[in-house]
């Protein structure tokens, strides 16, 4: 099948390239530790995406390549200008920054309804979602778990407001640095608990406050009502209950998780937990959100 | 005035030695680094005592030594089991884990009417707030702002319960290694930001969660709607007003600050934010506590 576009998923800690034919099929797809956090200077930047896919572009030197991720962030290649809520495809398409002939970014997206929240890359993702699934451009909320959760509501087939949470972070830094890290094993190869998991989750709805409840992962190891290797699991169902909590306080709608399917299926035994409806999942819906803005770009 | 009692208040960072008076006058004060988290092994705990205080042993050689915080954890010099609430000074002090002829362990407070709750140094403070201050013992909230903040509840002289927050260590872990410090100047030195603080309080009464309202230390910063000196008092509001809004949840009783003056400073000024009356403030009440507790055992 014929190369259509180099599509490009550069997000923080690593650039993903894809190789699309028609309808957007990936017909190869690769992988480097190029990170848009680890990069700095132009030069940089086109050197990582040769080390890449140069052979591709030798291969089929009309082809265009199209970004979406931190590569377009302050610190990245160069800053591609946030977006404003509400927004669809068309929105961030047109306001695509070229690097040079072959080369666009997409830009990234700005709620400022209240305090400002941004997002770059899980645009590109919702788009291919909406792509991927039209009934959800109707009116859904579209739930990306990660480092930095994104909740966007997405009505007639914009965005029109989203909601990041810190949770992947937050479970890190209490994971690696805190003191709720000295009862845990040190490694992360203890099987998974999804009894802890799902007790943190349940844990995360009674009062009291995050902080608060974050103490008692210390003291269920202290007085041995879990054991070591359960602990990081009801931690992260404390945190991630937390999250789904804090975003299900606003009307109810259809949700779709998108993302690593591990992941997502946390997030997914929460919601069943917590009685709400199996969501539908979505793995990294990026290159179809690439090559639908591509399309809209007459890129390909 | 004759030295009655050396009082020792022992937590994980620090060793502060106080010599006691005739009612419990501070006539001298001495610390060291030598803290019980940063010591192993019941003869390395005795030297560091030895180095501290040896002198004023040798000086007065039938005087009685009496300890509260970590040094009876687990890990400290011996374990001094928890003692359940409702507590008081009695119940406390009738289980003081005698190490030698000399020198006895207060032991610390579990609250397990739900998840388990646990303090060790707190239960000397408090006993020492209401020795000061006994118009508190009949019905009031101590709050002993910190690393991991409580909020004790106190009826008819008794520690009912009591809720610990991670507040200090959210804040560290958060200024230091996420993503939020990025923004921030990386040295301690900036000028303190009280608009920002107060702005961060008010923030977190409103709805999203905890690890949603964090994203917007970032990006108040990438918007320079706040300046990067002003950040880490913005985070600092906005983790003390999700202490206060958890607990003022409960019925509002009369409340009482207990410990570093600069910290519950910022405690007072949140809650006179938020509408609520001055509380009163005490400085570290522990050598209080220590005497009122030695005074029950008869060791002065």
């Amino acid at each position: 099948m014929q190369a259509r576009l180099i599509a490009l998923d550069w997000g923080s800690t690593r650039l993903r390239a894809f190789l699309l034919g028609a309808d957007g099929a990936v017909l190869e797809t690769r992988q480097s530790n190029d990170g848009a956090s680890t990069l700095s200077g132009a030069d940089v930047f086109a050197r990582a995406l040769a080390d890449l896919v140069g052979d591709w572009r030798a291969d089929h030197p009309k082809l265009r390549l199209l970004a979406c991720g931190m590569v377009g962030s302050q610190h990245g290649w160069r800053e591609a200008a946030y977006v404003r809520c509400p927004a669809d495809a068309a929105a961030l398409a047109s306001q695509a920054l070229a690097i040079d002939d072959a080369l666009s970014i997409v830009p990234g997206l700005v709620d400022d309804a209240a305090q400002p929240d941004v997002m770059r890359g899980e645009e590109t993702q919702i788009v291919g979602a909406l792509a991927l699934n039209p009934e959800l451009a109707e009116n859904a909320c579209l739930v990306l778990p990660g480092t930095h959760s994104k909740w966007a509501r997405v009505s007639a087939g914009r965005v029109t407001g989203f909601a990041t949470h810190m949770t992947g972070e937050l479970f890190a830094l209490l994971r690696q640095h805190s003191v709720l890290s000295r009862l845990m094993p040190s490694d992360g190869s203890s099987p998974a608990s999804p009894e802890a998991f799902l007790k943190g989750v349940g844990a995360a709805q009674e009062e009291g406050g995050l902080a608060h409840q974050l103490f008692a992962v210390r003291t269920l190891g202290l007085f041995k009502q879990l054991a070591p290797e359960q602990l990081p699991d009801y931690l992260s169902g404390l945190l991630i209950g937390h999250e789904i909590a804090s975003e299900l306080q606003r009307a109810p709608q259809r949700l779709a998780l998108i993302g690593d399917p591990a992941l997502c299926g946390r997030y997914a035994q929460a919601l069943h937990h917590l009685g709400h409806a199996a969501p539908l999942q979505l793995d990294n819906t990026a290159p179809a959100g690439l090559w639908q803005l591509a399309q809209t770009l007459q890129l390909t």
